[in-house]
């Protein structure tokens, strides 16, 4: 049985497979070795995402296999600001770091030796967000700013410290390139290709820490190279 | 618990997540409604597929819930010509016929209700292929025709034809398209982005015919835009 990746979050998860999208690259990368499952979920934070753990990850309870890792890629919700359009997605700071620990006790209980790998919100552009607000923004303020960003991704760290998890601080990597603001983010806040390139390429060498790399895993099934072309069925006796 | 799509095939499939691929395409398309999975296996023809079809498709006999839909996508590889470099790939047409109904029949009988999409191979661009080889070609004649491959395409909607199946024949659609030979081939057999997008469009719309849509399959877990912004977790009530 092939095994599993599940990829847990909000839009910027969701919308992974798009085109360039870290989801499908990840997808494609181990595409001989590991099913890439998409549990990305548009506008949620972590309350919401505890209130469907159960049903994002059914099996659970029924004894399904333990998948190999799960990324964890909430709270760019949380962090919209609580007087702004979106107040409705925001999540205090503290039950944010509650909520993150409820979510990672949850599949550390079902899945004992599953890699939880957190990924912190990336880092706002708030001319990005004023140029394409989700609804009619009458206040022109942005409903997100890097600032709130950067609190809930040291937040997300804090966590992954406190739980011995890896984590990704996408906030702080990606602002290490000049430019970000347009090159890495589209609207402000969702990832264009060189954004999700760069998620894509952090998550990769995570797991690779983790011992889920191409070189480690087990290949499905006979790869065409290592089939004998003067015996071909030889590869496939069982 | 999530449906999912399956895709099996040979490499057009095994590479259909990189960028811009049907496979990704697919998998974003149907992102809060369905999962899809990567069964594609580089160089495979039907005969290598047979062997393999137990394993590539664990928990048929498990009692594992059945997919929603099958693609299977063969016949590139078993079209190759048997006095050429890629002789050992070659299948002869007969022998795919009987392979694509065996294929077709283990998976009926596992899940009498999955949809099986049949998917001919591409056409062939000959210069293509003698410019992009596999190997050392000290022939210098491609590996595979054009004619070969329409060959196999005309066998594979027969099959469909005669079990009743949906059946995409993209050699015949992707050559209705002026220059298809460098628009939709990157190297006289596998897709360009154009020519991943003729599959995916392709592919929703038989899905489509099969009642599979996305205004026709449930929505897995509540979309944002119907959640009250003033009551968020009564959404999320069980």
């Amino acid at each position: 049985m092939r095994p599993k990746i599940y990829l847990f979050g909000d839009s910027i998860t969701e919308e992974s497979f798009g085109d360039g999208g870290w989801g499908a690259s990840l997808a494609h990368h181990f595409s001989r070795t590991v099913d890439v499952v998409l549990r990305g979920y548009s506008g949620y934070n972590t309350r919401w995402a505890l209130k469907v753990l159960e049903r994002a990850f059914p099996g659970c309870d029924d004894g399904g296999e333990a998948p190999l890792a799960v990324t964890v890629f909430f709270g760019a919700n949380d962090a919209s600001l609580p007087d702004r359009y979106s107040a409705f997605q925001h999540v205090p700071l503290d039950e944010y770091k509650q909520n993150l620990r409820s979510i990672v006790s949850f599949l550390k209980k079902q899945w004992p030796t599953t890699r939880i790998l957190l990924i912190t919100p990336p880092p706002i552009d708030e001319d990005g967000r004023l140029q394409f607000p989700y609804v009619e923004n009458p206040l022109n303020q942005p409903e997100r700013t890097n600032e709130a960003a950067g609190a809930f991704a040291k937040a997300c760290v804090a966590v992954a410290r406190e739980s011995g998890l890896p984590v990704i601080d996408l906030w702080t990597k990606m602002q290490q390139f000049p430019g970000w603001q347009k090159d890495h983010l589209r609207d402000g806040l969702h990832l264009t290709p060189r954004g999700n390139r760069l998620v894509f390429e952090k998550v990769v060498a995570k797991l690779r820490d983790e011992g889920l790399s191409l070189e480690r895993l087990p290949v499905d099934l006979p790869l065409l190279a290592d089939i004998d072309p003067n015996d071909p069925l030889k590869s496939f006796q069982k």
